[in-house]
């Protein structure tokens, strides 16, 4: 067992019965058990001998922690187990305005819960459906609009599931009307109308439904034949795949890492190591927040943390080959708890897998026509998930020349409301993608976090500006006007930084006990940071107030164990950020210590009438370069791109292969 | 033969022997034999009718256009001709202060002048290199520094070659010393001694070379083994492309296009529908130019217009299966003329091929896991340029779902400069990557030209930012501070814009004359500009005012036939631009009119040490897509990913998979 090794179902077993067993008596919920990050000064011994290749120190305490519920007095309690030694290190009640994370368990209950609600079943009524035509529910978080609200609530938006098909869009229906439960005591708070108009108004009565034709995704309900032009495309590995695997450390092509997993953050990569060089400690999404742009009530509150409200991790897909992943494949599964505290395993949540990304360098001599051509091979480290609506595709891109790349697209169903089909009804922060359906405009606010160890783990961010030469300054003339340099800042203490377009700003994470002997600098990492509009709701608004994380690009604070959450630990009805804007804030000094590197990216997404029912990914990324880290580019060793190899085809030629594949069969 | 096909070699013997024929008795040299743009009115006719299956009218005039360089006076010319009469359209001599382009066989033999020259030969001895080292020259282009320059000029950068390999980096010794010599007279103008410290001060006289060694690339000569670690990978579609090809028609997923080329843009896309409906008229990447950020005499000439002073497509690489390509490809040839006017034949100078980019689009019902999954299969046609030590991978990347990117990735080796081995010397506008070898700062900057057509020839440019709802303007109470609404700006008048990330801007080219059903609104494409950093030069400066296309990111224009690039047509020692600027000047109106969509991007590019000897690809893309151009995701009709088409393979299977492939081999 590793450290960083994601937790076991006999460790969820485990901790369950510690915990049972110190809280006798208790009526219980559990919410989540999962690995405890090991003590970052603990493990670093443990790391280092591995990756010097010394005897192994004893391996940090394996510890667990927990989030439950009690049912009786429906306070949170959290708690840390020790693993070896079978004891709790800690069990404390939360304050009362603080809201677990919801979990899968929960969210299903109540889902029938609501949909048999007298009220709601009245309600559903009115829309005097016809035959074979439903409802369902999908609950949302409730977000935040009063600092007194200390119940769990949940908002149920309601939806027709206009035909029994497991696939039909019942996004494309929605409801005028939506329930608010108490998730704690069950009972129905009130009814939500929703406004159809251009303002806050409601109707007086839900009405009768005026049957349209839902806008369907799935192929079998689709009035049109599918393409039968797509030829099948392969991708084959046929000597295996280029990297090694022993349990959660991959190594390939130069690349050394460890694939970790847990509920919340769903995959982390632990411990890159680069030809043997350190070069982070730890690497995940930290944090993302949907806020949405309608203004009327009670769409103003439609802000989801999918990270800290819910969980990436028990989110992800359960992968499937030749579905989606293509070639050849490596899964790693996981594994979260059900509300008995037991062990669920999640199967294939991870996948890792090699492609082809075209070219990775190339130089012809132009003289005599002699090349050098190398392919740009990468390993890819994926989970996708799937939040209610919406489904992200997040991955690690790693390269041969030491560059990785964090990788976010965004697919699944837009989020929709119900409109008036009135000639004329332009919602200004919206887009109708079908008859009575609009789709408002939002943000994906992302915020990855990145613990670096450059060569070790203390570590200075700076960024770097390009600017006009100021011949004075350099003591240079520049008679013609062409000169420019790179403005270099450090940032010394902990805060922020943003971009700057402008001024082709960029980040850089260094190490300034190290010396680059050519470049004669300290050897570093550069982010191209994602430039991105910021949230775009009032800086009093809960949305904003939550989320502080969004005010700036970069943030950067002084490693500390326990701060992994841009928004902070709970997020669920959060009132204020308890994230990395209060770490910042300590300003503490950040120069050749051990930092924690933070990005703040985001996507303003005005839908396209393109994006419903299914929307073609959307993309962003963040890519990490070495700038100095190497003495030169450490992929000139990767042998040139060779039709012996690769097994290229003409196209001309596919008549002719064909031709004789079909002969060989009859052999 | 089609309006858009490229010249085919007896159209260049033909307008060869037309011109010959039209100027008895004056000794020319030939430059340029390529084809001249169809008149725009004259061709909309011809694929209109074919586009809606109608009868075909009359194709408009093939023309063909020269440049010719008269031996005698040195005055260049430009030819018109039509090849369908056989007669000289027109032939004017240009104004003196003129220089065509540079031409392949021209800068051979230059190079050949250069390196027997006496005056440079003594300089060469001067270095007392030992055996088997020798010197090369890269001949640059001179650049602009001064107004009453008329010679013809060519600036020599020299260097040393190391050992007797076609594959030697001699850029990694670069010489103290650079010729200039008259490319008309074949003098040598001067000698340019170059400064290699802080300063602009030179050696008094050419020193003996203190031998280093170089920073080597080709394998051979690598010091350190390659690694063996990477496994083949092999893309394979046994079925064939599910591109359909004639001639330079290209038929793939609803996209239909014609693939054009030409010894100046190299590739350019025409004419291209999606669904039977049009998207552009014409693609292509109109001009670059990369200027240096050393203030030092006399790298302050070194900006290089790749496109317009050579020309991508007589700098194409001519691509090989599995080196340069991998799956099943489709290669196109193309023609450019020698000194004499006779045709050479490109081979392989376009690549079209499939391409498997992840997940198009998914999503997971979770209510009973049933999901959805489309892939996102590609189509590229691409081509590689090399530009001197410098690459370009230049691609337009077509998707299923309507979506456009023109994507470049640079690559190559670095320009470099002698710089002295002196403890502490630091130019802060170079990065040291060897022994007394540093690689200045600059930038590349692009214009992509974008003839649009959406659902027709008259379009209108708008922006769009995302802003807080102002309550009053809207009508609309925001209690929370929430809302947020799309602000569109119409440019109503030839001119420009910016990028402006704060305001998430989205720029949008739309028919006016056409509602989208759904969301109520002009059918439209939106550019996914690339936001970067204007040139660093002073506006002042010859670098400026040669390429003031580079001022802003998007210029709108009104339709003119022969108004194709950026900087202008003549851009060799030019003084100011003749291009987009002054188009854009004119003030038309261009609302609902036949308009031109002109972007500009830069990568700002202080290398790394990583980027020597031979630079990982560095990417920039543009991205197009639809957005209410369709009433829905026009890829919904992609079949789902299947197994049984992908053929994916587990890597646990692996080993089992080899051993039965080695049994099968042994029958």
């Amino acid at each position: 067992m590793h450290p960083f090794d994601p937790i076991r179902p006999e460790e969820i077993t485990l901790a369950a019965s510690i915990l049972k067993a110190s809280l006798p008596g208790i009526s219980l919920r559990f919410k989540v058990i999962d690995i405890q990050e090991p003590v970052k000064q603990h493990v670093i011994p443990y790391i280092e001998a591995e990756r010097t290749g010394q005897p192994l120190p004893k391996p940090p305490a394996r510890l667990a922690y927990s989030y439950l519920h009690r049912l009786d007095t429906h306070a949170f309690l959290k708690a840390v187990i020790n693993l070896d030694t079978k004891a709790v290190v800690s069990l404390k009640e939360l304050p009362k305005h603080i809201q677990g994370p919801v979990d899968v368990d929960e969210m299903i209950g109540l889902e029938i819960v609501c949909l048999k609600h007298p009220k709601v079943v009245a309600e559903i009524e009115k829309l005097q459906l016809p035959e074979g035509v439903t409802v369902c529910t999908d609950p949302w978080i409730y977000g935040t609009d009063d600092e007194a609200e200390h119940r769990r609530l949940v908002q149920f938006y309601m939806f027709i599931v206009p035909v029994a098909h497991p696939q039909s869009n019942h996004y494309s229906l929605p409801c005028a009307f939506s329930p608010v439960l108490d998730a704690n005591s069950k009972e129905l708070v009130r009814i939500d109308y929703l406004p159809t108009g251009r303002g806050h108004e409601v109707s007086a009565e839900t009405q009768p439904w005026k049957p349209v034709k839902a806008v369907e995704y799935a192929h079998e309900l689709l009035e049109t034949p599918l393409r039968t032009d797509l030829k099948p495309l392969v991708v084959q590995q046929p000597e295996g795949p280029s990297f090694s695997l022993d349990g959660h450390l991959v190594k390939w092509q130069k690349w050394r890492f460890r694939v970790g997993f847990n509920y919340r953050e769903g995959l982390v990569l632990y411990n890159l190591t680069f030809d043997g060089r350190n070069v982070f400690y730890r690497l995940a999404l930290s944090e993302m927040t949907v806020p949405y742009g309608d203004p009327r009530r009670p769409y103003h509150r439609k802000q989801a943390f999918d990270v800290g409200d819910v969980g990436l991790g028990i989110t992800c897909n359960q992968l499937s080959l030749g579905c989606d992943c293509l070639g050849h494949i490596k899964y790693f599964d996981g594994f979260r708890i059900d509300s008995e505290g037991r062990p669920v395993h999640l199967k294939n949540v991870i996948c890792l897998h090699e492609q082809d990304a075209g070219i990775l360098h190339k130089h012809t001599n132009y003289r005599n026509g002699e090349a050098t051509v190398v392919r740009n091979r990468q390993l890819v480290v994926q989970m996708i998930c799937t939040v209610s609506n919406y489904e992200y595709i997040f991955a690690w891109v790693l390269d041969q020349a030491g560059g990785l790349e964090f990788e976010v697209r965004a697919t699944g169903v837009l989020s929709t409301i119900p409109i008036d089909d009135a000639e004329g009804l332009d919602l200004p922060w919206s887009t109708p993608v079908g008859p009575g359906v609009s789709a408002p405009y939002h943000q994906h606010i992302f915020n990855l976090r990145v613990d670096p160890a450059i060569d070790g783990f203390n570590n200075t961010v700076t960024y770097e500006d390009s600017v006009p030469l100021d011949p004075e300054e350099h003591g240079v003339e520049d008679p013609y006007g062409v000169g420019y340099v790179a403005r270099t800042t450090v940032l010394d203490t902990a805060g922020f930084a943003d971009t700057n377009v402008e001024l082709g700003r960029v980040f850089k994470i260094r190490n300034d006990g190290i010396i680059n002997a050519v470049s004669r600098k300290p050897v570093a990492y550069k982010v191209q940071t994602v430039a991105s509009q910021r949230m775009l709701m009032s800086s009093r608004s809960f949305n904003a107030r939550r989320a502080r994380f969004h005010e700036h690009a970069v943030w950067v604070t002084r490693y500390r164990d326990g701060e992994l959450f841009a928004a902070g630990e709970f997020t669920n009805q959060s009132r204020v950020s308890t994230g990395v804007d209060t770490w910042a804030a300590r300003g503490d000094d950040v120069r050749n210590q051990d930092v924690v590197f933070w990005h703040t990216f985001a996507l303003t997404h005005n839908p396209r009438p393109e994006d419903f029912p299914v929307m073609p990914v959307e993309r962003l990324s963040v890519h990490f370069k070495p700038v100095g880290f190497h003495e030169k580019n450490p992929a000139l060793d990767v042998p040139n791109s060779q039709q012996g190899v690769n097994k290229s085809t003409l196209v001309e030629e596919v008549a002719k292969e064909i031709k004789e594949a079909k002969e060989c069969c009859k052999l």
